[in-house]
């Protein structure tokens, strides 16, 4: 049907690399964290891929995910495992935003949210790699995701969340038959049990950034709005930053697209947000620091950012940094009042990590880091159905007369 | 930047027409049902169509829902109001369904349903011909998603469901800026007052099939299918049927792509699916009926297509009738473990009325009504995340030592 799905391609993955040393891993073989302790970087022979292919190859495709073959890891058009991974639409913000906010609308993925991206690369690579059982800690997107895609292909899975995740999240895991665990704990507790698990070897461990794959599935984040711009990029992006996978992606994805000459040298500013009751990225931003410390007492409304230590803080870090951007934090209350005035003005019904870009990007208008001129791309990483919204209890009784001019 | 929502294009809407009489009435102006109680089709001039634009030219367009604009009825580009509509993905359900069983995913449109297709349609008409303040009957997504393209274009809504409807519907619709009322009653209840509101002129009605737009936004399901089968269409539709608005547009823009030389004269059977406890449709098309009766106690956990009298009743029973299907009632047990299955087996978390159509598979199956050869299509209609999921209740207790044999 979609000739993405069934044409063999060749990838052109050469290698992993070191995140932090740059040593050399073999590719098609299993990986975790490199030996230093860090995300392991899958490299490409870009000069083969401009030979092989061009920016009209690419237009010529059916727009989803797969489209990018030539740049991602799987090499067996037999693992895809696929649910759909449609290109996102950008969809203005005109009011609540403003004449040059687009919103990147990520909840239309499978599964509800743009984890699906990095999960259907990581299963897909997993199931050519042979693993048979995968654990991972999640705030509840990721979790959902590596459900239902590791479900498809038989692989068995487990996964251990916070014990406040959303009500819904618990539940669509499992749903989509993985064995779910509630955790008295944070999403980094969570992950200390897994990778207790993964050391006694019981199950691969999939954390964000500890198996390699994931990144090269949300660098497609980047490849579509280079495609979606014209081969331009807008001039700043506002992604919501928990582990960071995506914003570190679409860094990686924009420099592979510059070395096979898609596009220019020039880059959006980007903005990682955080939730000023979790902010480990912002604080170490403004301290100048390479590394964040892990931030004590996390809270906030935005489950799927509450991360209070990121294993690829400095990958997130030097990216903010080498783009001009910032990394800011907004409040719980700035956070709510964002969502209401999309969907109240724009119709656009966004989740609360969504909400929280929309707010960064008004705290950014006001103090000057971007103006309104500036084309600007929000993150909405998650469908706004997940999440709770307030009640709407109004009542008619239809037995009495109705009073058409209270209505 | 989506080209679609940017260049004008003509539309080739000529006249409506009255569905029972053929009686002919202008385009561009405002009407309801026709003088005969019933819906109006718009008309087009095909021979002009066919002359000005190829499948080619489609084709080479984005695969959103206004590459279809000579054959839909907006005017001016300016009068879209769009929040992303995208082309959906055709998934495989192999395991609970079969070989040749593709679930077309409708809950990636905005707004998480199907329904984003008709009243986009019907909101940038009603934008169109200056309409201020809109009324509608809902089971709970027809209205999310007219307030989220009305609040997005500045006109007014009011919106009256059951008050039975699942809770995330009422609050998506109150969150999207609409008015929101629950009603003692069922949704042919709640279109009695919209009725008479609309009536004494206070607002303008909404309700499925008597306004004629929503039809023609349902039709682009039929059109896409057409390109995504490559211009031919499957054997078999399976369609979750309440108002019926989407089988009576599909099997209109068969109609329309045959006469246009895009398609041949083959057809789909098409399966009107509804649920025993609400199936007005299936006992008239049993009895030889060419109305159906309302369905008293109507009762289901499929909400969507809890529809005791639908207006297009006879249009629903001639399509289904001609393509040489029939229509089929599945029982609520059947549907809960058809959506179960989806979702344990390949994945995917199927609305109940999606459930409704495996469950319907099913039962053709067994009946000789398809075979397993056969290319079939299930519409699941709206996000599985929007419906109740099981309770997940496991905890554990990090702050004690861990029995990772019993996880
Ligand atoms: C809705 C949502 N937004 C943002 C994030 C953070 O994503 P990342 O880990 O790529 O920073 C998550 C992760 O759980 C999420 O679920
Ligand atoms: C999820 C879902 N499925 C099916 C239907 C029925 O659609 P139609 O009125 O086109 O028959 C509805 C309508 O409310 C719905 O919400």
């Amino acid at each position: 049907m979609n000739q993405n799905l069934t044409t063999d391609r060749q990838t052109f993955a050469t290698h992993l690399e070191c995140s932090i040393t740059g040593e050399r891993y073999e590719a098609d073989q299993l990986h975790g964290l490199s030996r230093a302790g860090r995300p392991l970087l899958v490299r490409y022979d870009l000069d083969a891929v401009r030979s092989a292919i061009s920016r009209d190859t690419i237009e010529a495709r059916p727009t989803d995910l797969w489209r990018w073959r030539e740049l991602l890891p799987v090499r067996q058009t037999a693992n895809i495992v696929s649910l759909g991974e449609i290109e996102t639409p950008l969809v203005p913000l005109t009011k609540s935003g403003g004449p040059n906010v687009l919103v990147k609308d990520e909840g239309r993925l499978p599964t509800g949210s743009f984890k699906a991206r990095g999960l259907v690369m990581a299963v897909a690579m997993a199931k050519e790699l042979g693993v048979k059982k995968i654990a991972m800690p999640t705030n509840g997107n990721a979790g959902a995701a590596l459900a239902a895609y590791a479900t498809r292909c038989g692989i068995e899975t487990i996964v251990f969340c916070p014990d406040d995740t959303p009500e819904i999240n618990v539940r669509e895991i499992a749903m989509q038959g993985a064995r779910v665990w509630r955790v008295n704990g944070l999403i980094d507790d969570c992950g200390a049990i897994v990778g207790k698990g993964a050391a006694e070897g019981r199950w691969f461990d999939f954390s964000t950034l500890k198996e390699p794959y994931r990144i090269e599935g949300k660098k497609t984040m980047g490849l579509e709005l280079a495609a979606q711009f014209g081969w331009k990029l807008p001039d700043a992006i506002f992604y919501p930053t928990g582990g960071g996978t995506g914003l570190i992606g679409m860094w990686k994805a924009f420099d592979e697209l510059e070395k096979l000459g898609w596009i220019g040298s020039e880059r959006p500013k980007m903005f990682a947000v955080q939730a000023s009751g979790c902010a480990p990225i912002v604080r170490a931003f403004e301290a100048g620091e390479e590394h964040a410390e892990r931030w004590e007492d996390a809270s906030t409304v935005a489950a799927g950012i509450r991360v209070p230590k990121a294993v690829g803080d400095f990958l997130i870090l030097r990216a903010v940094r080498e783009s001009g951007g910032q990394a800011l934090a907004v409040g719980d209350p700035a956070i709510l009042k964002a969502v209401e005035a999309a969907a109240k003005q724009d119709g656009l019904l966004l989740c609360p990590e969504g909400g929280a870009t929309l707010a960064a990007y008004h705290q950014a208008l006001n103090t000057g880091l971007v103006d309104e001129d500036d084309k600007v791309v929000l993150f909405n990483c998650a469908t706004g159905l997940k999440y709770p919204m307030p009640e709407a209890p109004q009542a008619l009784d239809r037995t009495q007369p109705i009073d058409f001019d209270a209505l």
